[in-house]
C-alpha cells in the first residue's frame, strides 16, 4: 500500500540535496571573523549570497542580483568532491580544473537532466566570469575572505606569507572589477594591516 | 589622503554583513546527515535554498522561487541575537517572538533605512507564512531536518522523545500545505524509522 520510495523526479531531487550536505564539511583556508575555526565552504555560500544582496547597488554594471545569488549558491558545490583551493596556496591549475568538471559532472548529474542543465549553466557562467552577474559574483566571492583575514588577525595571509601586492594580484583585480567601490572601501584596511605587520616585523 | 573608513551607505553595509558572520555560530537542534556534529543556522540556510531551488517544481502553488531564496537566506538572522529554538524543545512563543522582534530591529536597523525596510519587509513576510512563497519557503525549512534525523538515526527526534502523532502536527501540516508531493515522498521513510523504533524497545 505505501510507497517506500519516492517516485521520480523527486527521488533524484532528494538525493541531490542529500550529497550536497557534504559541502558543510568542506573547510576552507579562511576562518570565521572571531577566528574560532575554519569555515566551511557551505556557510561560505550562505555569507556571500547575504554580501551580493547587501551590496547590490555597488555592483560595477547593473546586476540581476537574483541570478547572482543563484550562482553563488551553486557556486562552491563541486567543492564536494574537488575540495577547496586556498586562492593563496599553490595549486595546478588544470588539475583543479579537471577535478572540478569532473564533480559537475558527478553531482549536477544526480538531477533529471533539464534541471542538470540549468544548474550547470549557472555554475559554468560563474566559472567563466564573462556576464556583469558573474563579474560581480566573483568580486563578492573574492572579498568577503578580506575581511575574515582582516577581522582574524591575518588568517591566510599569514598562513600563505602573502604579500601586499599578492593581493592586488590574486584578489584586488576581480573585486576592482565587479565592485569598485567595495575595493576602495576595504584597500585603506588592507594597506593598514600590512604596514603595522612590516612596522613590526 | 587616504580614507581611512569606507563612507556611508557601504560603511554599515559592510558592518551588517561582518555582524552576520556570527550566524555561523548558532547551533541547531539537528546535526549534519552524517551525525559528525550540530549544524549550524549559516550553513541550514544555505542548504534550504538549494532545496528550495532544487524543488521548486514541487511548489503547492507556483512559487516566484527567485522570492523564496531571499526568504530563506533572511530568515534566521534574528537568531544572531535570538538563537534557535528546536521545534521539538518546550518553548515560550511569545517570548521567543519579542526577542526575534528586538533582534530584527537590531539586526536590519544596521542597514541604510530603505534597505533594512526591505530586509525587515521580507522577513515578515516569511514569519508570517500568508503568501504562496512564503508557504513553501516554510515547507522546505521544516522537511530539511527531517533528512538530518531520518540520515543521523534520530537525532532531534530521540533527544526529545518526539512522537510519530508530534512529526505530524508540529512539521508535518507545514510541509504538506507547502510541498504535499515533498511531504508524501518522506512519509514513508519517517513511518519506517518511528516503526522500527517502536519494535526495537
Ligand atoms: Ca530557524
Amino acid at each position: 500500500k505505501r510507497r517506500l520510495m519516492p517516485l521520480e523526479p523527486m527521488a533524484s531531487r532528494l538525493r541531490f540535496v542529500m550529497e550536497a550536505d557534504r559541502l558543510k564539511t568542506v573547510l576552507r583556508g579562511t576562518t570565521l571573523n572571531d577566528a574560532s575555526r575554519h569555515e566551511n565552504s557551505a556557510e561560505h555560500s550562505w555569507h556571500i549570497m547575504l554580501w551580493a544582496l547587501t551590496l547590490a547597488e555597488h555592483s560595477h554594471e547593473a546586476a540581476k542580483i537574483d541570478h547572482v545569488l543563484l550562482m553563488l549558491l551553486l557556486h562552491d558545490i563541486v567543492e564536494i568532491d574537488a575540495g577547496d583551493n586556498p586562492i593563496h596556496r599553490d595549486f595546478d591549475a588544470a588539475d583543479v580544473e579537471e577535478q572540478e568538471l569532473a564533480a559537475a559532472d558527478r553531482l549536477f548529474g544526480m538531477l533529471p537532466p533539464a534541471q542538470r542543465d540549468d544548474f550547470r549553466a549557472i555554475w559554468e557562467e560563474f566559472e567563466t566570469a564573462k556576464s556583469v552577474d558573474a563579474v560581480f559574483a566573483k568580486s563578492i566571492d573574492r572579498a568577503q575572505p578580506l575581511i575574515c583575514n582582516l577581522e582574524s588577525g591575518g588568517g591566510s595571509w599569514r598562513e600563505y606569507n602573502v604579500t601586499r601586492a599578492q593581493i592586488d594580484s590574486r584578489v584586488g583585480v576581480k573585486v576592482k572589477r565587479g565592485a569598485p567601490a567595495l575595493w576602495f572601501a576595504l584597500a585603506p584596511r588592507i594597506d593598514d594591516w600590512f604596514l603595522a605587520e612590516t612596522t613590526a616585523s
